[in-house]
């Protein structure tokens, strides 16, 4: 019998992907086509033992020239956290490859983060030998970078599985410890399914001598692409009109309807639609804290970043006028909802829409409907064509207008006339160096505070753990969102006023004590020729700790550093790739971020050491601390 | 009634400990005035939300009067780390404190690398206020750092001990999080007692409120000190002597008997009582390669490091003339142990000397006797009080010379006139510019495996992971060693022919790709002022990867640094505390280590940059390569 043609399974692009349906190839070659077929196009980690046999199909021919790149960081938690940027940028699955314990326990935070962050990351975990493991000989012994039993471990041999058994339903959504090859093309198949399906990070587990073995291509063929579209639940034709008829009823009979854009609809990558629906409709809309930049926030219906309690109090009062709001993406927690003080109108309907379940509740009749098991993606999609904007009933406060940036109205002591540079003038001044289109990273600390009140220019794309708030996290992050921005040119694009030709900026917001955690990576991002613009605010250390407590204890300082010497030891000897200055003056502040929103230039890495005021806490920090009673009550 | 007064229980010194039997304190001060009771005087860690209430304690006068030093490292990981390595040096605990899930998992590789290698470190994490929790109301929520559940995060809430299932039975011989004030005391010091029985890592999972709760001062009182000793399990003077017996009548008939020292002897404080053993009876005896420098390797019975087919050929004849074998502090691993290639004199006796067994093993009878429960600390001080040397039967070969430096008779095919700095160069030259009593941290990577073979000064302490095999610990082990010898001034050294006035220096011999891994610690050990001596081995990257696979490819290669650029940033601004030096060739290196051989001058740091060639592997390394099959066998 003639083999199986492929060309009716893949079209010209694919055909990469395989040459022949009855063909076999390694295992690992397989674990990187199934990357490449996923448009996961570079992979981070640290080479070590138990996977180096893995990184060999790097430079297998069909890999290599498919463009697969291999990012070596320095450490594996910035691995992770690269990992979680270039999801974060491209919502593509970041993948990082580590080595057993040693390697894959570095990385753990950053994966707890993506977890509970949402972010779609695939952490590939070189183990020992299977087919050593066969042998109970060899079970019987400890192996190096495995932990041994705590009792009689000289007599008895190590659970080889110890750490797989530690993530599994805890920090990842799907785990597969690979111990069949037979059927390992499967299971990393639907690991990668199931990280779609949840937006949550995944793990495999790929014994050392898998990599050279021979596994069929037939998935490949089979399936030449995953999508996120393939993974999630679709309601059928009969729910899905039931659904948008009950959604589209109310929001005709809402006359002060609000759209709340939140993290999820980044996430399952419909935020396009959102903003197709917002311009299509007129309603007016606010961005969550995790939210934030889901929603283009200069339409003209923008209403600002609500957050209970804890936001700013025009916001949440034009909140309060709204008689139904459409939630969607909802992602519930203590930061992303105020403490738990969201407040609504009185008799206000609610509709959550969450990748799990469509949610209409009528705070009026007290009740509510649940739509369990329909991802809200194809809801939105459809809800946006579906609408009938004829039939809208729309009657705002004409008085209420877009939420600016000059909305905050925020206090200058000193009227623009300080002489060093505070968390106010920042807030004033900052929003207007920043360009339609561009990309800012923002570290966990003080600033963070201030840009949740920016509206930011059309199709800006924030990235910030808003929630977990691991500090470090943004520095390696960096890493992986200019990765992704050279994988995936201006995906975070869609419309708005962005120029056709120009390239966005990457800008890092980052603390100097969260920037001592992990501050290695910038040679990385050297090495990877990403154009960087990286702002450290040097406040003598951990800012945000001194709002909560200790502001002049010792265990918030750290040691001071001249970060604008960095780059002569990581890796631009001469300076000819990097410049840093350090910046004490508004003035000189405002010259420097006036240059750089207008160049042109998209090569290089420009670092400014920013000084700030050790006890300059934003306003909304202080808010948020008093909302938290994160003060000490002494007893 | 009249207080109950406390001269009884506490000497004068210890009085800072307590000021009433009857008094309370808050529990935060309570842990750390345990702490100083188990002389733990420096603890590690980066400041976080749910910590800070404990870290105020710090601040308690009488607290601060009694010396507790907070060292804040630039991230958990290197907490851990730097923990670890205080631990190493002191054989006291060693504590770090970090907070709710970012710190305590950013620090996991670190505690489990204490783990495997069987290092006395205490975690303590702070977590969520345990009075909230005990409100459904909060136990609902989704708090910061605390990852959510997989499935209806938005409607049930995280389990907040989901950390701490992760860790426990393990990564940890004991974990206590505390729910109850009135028990947190008792949980406190029952997890010290652990950490000293089982000499491994344990956690205290601290909530945020706690740490302002009064408890009483009746622990602190009742049991001033808590000693390693008084946490293992004695025999009776029955089985004493049963054992003591059984075991000398082996050693009084046999003709070559050997003593192997391994690790476990160092981490229960009795390598002082086997090198006087081993002085009183000239006994041949052999170290292991965790075990290095348990044994007094200046002693004129010394044999060399023992492992198996892995180890030296002259050595492992030397142990195979060996008919009794008394391995003390056993620890059975594929690292220790050759990947399991020891071998003893056909029909000789072995007698292993644990922290849970005594075991005597009859090869010729094909039997063996078991003492369980019983800890060989105890043992071995009594056998070497009991040992009556004129019952010894020695008859060692007479031509069998002490392993020394010249032992291995390398082959330099360059007779010494390389213009280069090859590997064994460095084996053949290194060992003389280390003094009797210094203190050495190596790192794991190529170099490592040379250091094996080195014949130490007397009185010197070794310190490296050569188990687990985390790369980037050795760095900031060296901030936890250097901060150990500033409490513990001196604690490694037991006679030997170590000058009475001799200041030890502390060197660290670190390797480029893993210096890349946690290089901002060198910034702390500044901060610290600890002298320090760091020779950065600089061969362009993961040589000993290289050794295993992919010699030349890419994922092997690290981003060129220029090394002694780096304390310009990192806080030594003008160059008044370091000194760092790029060396390339033999004869400028030799100069530099003996100027500082012979230097007194125990401040500031100096770092060396010594380039080595990328693809130069030690002859041991080859080996353990070969043992370990770790080259790619191809299918």
């Amino acid at each position: 019998m003639a083999p199986v043609t492929i060309e009716k399974f893949v079209n010209q692009e694919e055909r990469h992907l395989v040459s022949n349906r009855s063909a076999t190839i390694p295992f690992g070659e397989y674990i990187f086509k199934r990357l490449l077929s996923i448009d996961t196009k570079s992979v981070f980690g640290v080479p070590g033992d138990f996977n180096l046999s893995l990184l060999e199909y790097l430079y297998s021919p069909s890999v290599e020239s498919a463009g697969l790149r291999w990012v070596g960081t320095c450490n594996e938690l910035n691995a992770a956290y690269a990992a979680d940027g270039y999801s974060r940028y491209s919502n593509k699955i970041g993948c990082l490859i580590t080595t057993y314990g040693v390697g894959e326990l570095s990385a753990l935070n950053g994966i707890a983060g993506s977890f509970a962050e949402n972010v779609k990351v695939l952490h590939i975990v070189g183990v020992a030998k299977s087919i050593d493991s066969r042998s109970s000989n060899f079970s019987d012994r400890n192996l190096h970078h495995l932990v041994p039993q705590l009792h009689d471990s000289n007599f008895k041999g190590p659970n080889h599985k110890v750490y797989h058994d530690m993530v599994k339903d805890r920090v990842a959504c799907s785990v597969a410890y690979l111990e069949d090859i037979e059927t390992a093309c499967d299971q990393v198949d639907n690991v990668i399914r199931d990280i779609y399906k949840y937006s949550k990070p995944g793990y495999i587990f790929v014994p050392a001598d898998f990599a050279d073995m021979s596994v069929t291509c037939d998935n490949l063929v089979n399936v030449p692409r995953i999508s996120q579209q393939d993974c999630i639940v679709y309601p059928s034709e009969n729910q899905l009109s039931d659904i948008i008829n009950k959604i589209t009823s109310w929001i005709y009979s809402s006359k002060t309807p609000a759209i709340l854009g939140d993290v999820l609809t980044d996430r399952y990558g419909v935020s396009n639609f959102l903003n197709k629906l917002i311009c299509k409709t007129g309603i007016w809309n606010f961005s969550t804290v995790m939210g934030k930049s889901v929603i283009d926030e200069s339409n003209p219906t923008y209403m600002g970043q609500y957050n209970g309690k804890e936001g700013l109090k025009q916001v949440y009062e034009h909140f309060e006028l709204c008689d139904l709001v459409l939630h969607f993406g909802v992602d519930i927690n203590e930061i992303n909802n105020g403490h738990y003080t969201f407040t609504y109108k009185p008799n206000a309907k609610i509709i959550q829409f969450h990748p799990n379940y469509i949610r209409l509740v009528d705070t009026r009749q007290g009740n509510e409907q649940m739509f369990k098991g329909i991802n809200f993606a194809p809801i939105l999609k459809e809800l946006y064509k579906r609408i009938d904007v004829s039939k809208l009933s729309l009657q705002y406060d004409s008085n209420v207008t877009q939420y600016t940036n000059e909305t905050m109205r925020l206090e200058d002591p000193t009227n623009g006339q300080s002489s060093i540079i505070t968390q106010v003038h920042l807030q004033k001044t900052m929003p207007k160096f920043l360009n339609p289109g561009d990309v800012v990273v923002c570290e966990t600390g003080s600033f963070q505070f201030s840009v949740r009140d920016f509206a930011f220019p059309s199709q800006l794309k924030y990235i910030s753990q808003g929630f977990f708030l691991s500090i470090g996290m943004a520095l390696p992050a960096a890493l992986g969102v200019g990765i992704a921005m050279q994988d995936h040119s201006n995906a975070h694009i869609n419309g708005g006023n962005v120029k056709e030709d120009y390239k966005p900026r990457l800008i890092l917001f980052e603390g100097d004590g969260a920037a001592q955690m992990t501050i290695q990576e910038l040679s990385t991002i050297l090495k990877c020729n990403i154009p960087l613009e990286v702002i450290i605010w040097n406040n003598n250390g951990y800012t945000i700790e001194r709002a909560i407590m200790g502001p002049t204890r010792s265990y918030n300082d750290v040691m001071s550093w001249k970060w604008t010497k960095l780059f002569e030891a990581f890796g631009d000897f001469d300076g000819k790739y990097t410049n840093s200055t350090l910046i004490q003056c508004p003035s000189k502040l405002a010259l420097k971020l006036e240059e750089l929103k207008n160049s042109n230039k998209r090569s290089g890495i420009e670092l400014l050491e920013v000084k700030l005021g050790e006890l300059d806490f934003p306003e909304q920090l202080k808010c948020m601390v008093e909302a938290a009673a994160l003060k000490r009550n002494k007893k």
